[in-house]
This record gives C-alpha cells, sequence and structure tokens, in this order.
C-alpha cells in the first residue's frame, strides 16, 4: 500500500536491533485518517470474505481495529494480556512471546466472544516472528470459530513470520512488507 | 446520551464490588458503531474547543479515542503502561492506581507527541475514582499543552472522580453517569 510505505519513509526510523520506529504515526501517536485508508484497503483485499467479527490484542493493535472494523461493519474483540477480575473465568488462553518486550505473556478472550458461527479476521499493526498471531490463531481454533484471514500493517519480511503464515495456507494481506533495513543508512527496501 | 444507557440496560450487568460489566460492548468485544455516535456527542459537546489532539490510556480507551478522533479529524496519542525498548528515554510520567487490577503502575508519553501547542482532549471508558484521568493531567501539565476537557463514556457518579475533577474547573462530559448501581436486583440509576 503505497501511502503507508510513504508514510513509513517519511516519518519512521531503522533503529539497531531490527527495530522499525513507527510510533508518530502507527501505535503510540495514531494517524486515523490513515487507519481509515488501510481499513479501505483491507476491505478491498477480503471484499469475498464473510468476515463478521476483527480480533486484535491489546494494545497497538486496538485502534487500528476499530477504524477498520468501521469499513466492515462489525464488531472487534480485543484479546487482553493479563487476567481481570472483570473477566469472567471462562476464557480462551494462549501464550505469547514478545518481541518488543522481550518476556513471555498470557492473552485471553471470553468465550462469550467467540463462537463457531464467527468468521474472523485478525488485524495488527507488526508482524515479525508471528508469535501474537500464532496467539491468536491458536484461539480462534479453540474456539471453533473461522480465520478467515490476517491483516498487518507492516510485516518484517526479513523474519519468518509471515513466510511460516503463508506456507500454512493462512491468507495474509500485509499492507507493507519491508525486507530489509539498515540502521547505520535509515535505508528501507520493500517488498512489491 | 440515550443509546450509550440503552446499550448499558440492555447487554451491562451489575456485578458484587461496584463493577459494571459492559465487555460485550465496551471494553473487550466493541461496538464501533456506537463509538461513532460517542464520538459525534463529544464534538457536539466540544465543539468550541481548540482541540487538536486526542489523549487516553491503553488499553480499554484506544478504540473509544481512535473512533471518535475521526470525528474531530485529529490523532489519537496513548499513554503506555510500562517502559518499552521501543519509546525513547524521553518521556513524560505519572503514575496510576487501578480500580480493575488493584495495583499502581507507571503511564508514560513520549515528549515527541505533546507541546505547548497542543490543545487536548482526553477519552477513556471509565471514570471511578479518577486516577487515570488524573495521571493523564499530570502529564499534560507537565508537558505544558492546555487540557480543553475530558470525555468518558461512563461514569461511576456514586464514587468521587468525576465530583473531584468538576470542582477543579475541568470540563467534563460523561456521557453516561451512574449514580447507583444494585448487584442484587441488576438495577441501575442513571443521572440526568
Amino acid at each position: 500500500m503505497e501511502l503507508l510505505e510513504q508514510y513509513i519513509c517519511k516519518n519512521g526510523a531503522v533503529k539497531e536491533g531490527d527495530v522499525l520506529k513507527v510510533d508518530s504515526f502507527l501505535n503510540h501517536q495514531m494517524d486515523v485518517g490513515l487507519f481509515a485508508e488501510m481499513g479501505k484497503e483491507w476491505k478491498r483485499l477480503f471484499a469475498d470474505a464473510p468476515i463478521n467479527k476483527i480480533l486484535t490484542v491489546e494494545a497497538s493493535g486496538i485502534g487500528i481495529a476499530c477504524v477498520a472494523a468501521q469499513e466492515f461493519g462489525v464488531p472487534v474483540v480485543f484479546a487482553k494480556k493479563a487476567q481481570s477480575i472483570n473477566i469472567d473465568g471462562e476464557v480462551y488462553a494462549s501464550k505469547v512471546q514478545s518481541f518488543t518486550h522481550r518476556r513471555v505473556y498470557d492473552v485471553i478472550v471470553s468465550k462469550r466472544f467467540l463462537t463457531p458461527d464467527d468468521h474472523i479476521l485478525i488485524i495488527d499493526d507488526f508482524l515479525a516472528n508471528g508469535c501474537a498471531v500464532n496467539g491468536l490463531i491458536d484461539i480462534i481454533e479453540e474456539s471453533g470459530a473461522t480465520l478467515e484471514g490476517v491483516g498487518i500493517a507492516i510485516e518484517k519480511g526479513f523474519q519468518e513470520g509471515g513466510k511460516l503464515l503463508r506456507e500454512r495456507g493462512v491468507r495474509l494481506e500485509s499492507l507493507a512488507i519491508v525486507d530489509a533495513m539498515d540502521a547505520a543508512t535509515g535505508g528501507l527496501t520493500f517488498r512489491h
């Protein structure tokens, strides 16, 4: 998606340790006009899929998912990162290893919000090693719901998450795929 | 706001310990159509305020803030609950006591995204003791930005957060104010 690549080139920064900083528009400060365009693009790409719910994970996926959900006219469910006293005991759970925070955490979704009748689109901001998306897919499979696809804003094409998902037959639509980046020069190579 | 009160009466549940469960439409599963109507109502209520940015806190405020921000045509910044390696060292920070999770956590905002030129609307899902909003106000004051007001979905009017903010002269617009609730009967009394 050309608009997203333009945002990344203009406002992103490549840091040591394979970190792509896009916190001025994607995951700390959030440009909701861009999110609306991303939502339209996913709606175009998944136009034939009978999606009735979007699933994401807190925190940085939530804003993108909610704006995109308006294009689909469906509700969003976000997986929570820790047990809360406001969650009923009946939850689906999976473990996720965070690249950013370098730790493992539990993600949970109330069983009331995922059923065998649901057709789910997963939305998230980043795909690197794929751990967050795999955790969400585990939860969807446990619930008996149908995974229709995965929509990612930025895929790090030099990490294996996207490749492994495509090999499994998951319908994956990443709006920008970064195949290489160089912290010394700030250079970025996109897959087209 | 009548539509929000209808959602609360139809889909909410009163639990022991002053817990109002609204996770089927507000803060776990999220009804983005409702959020759009809430955004329109805040836009009407704050029509005269020169708001150029919305500030919220992860996680459950993010979806509401992003959909509402589309009505205002402004970006959203969300305060993060823990230090991340993707955040630069230069942050504003405050401590918040969570009613839901019964613990104290740090919230941080990058100094790049709050400046003395900013006119801020705070958006959050719940107002009870006001700790989260007060933490965000501390951060706004530290940055030199101007607080234009606070938009809350559901205020627990029987806790003191809203009263104290109004006494301080903060412009507070809660779309539903629950003055009393009874876990035994499920009864709810709204302020009008």
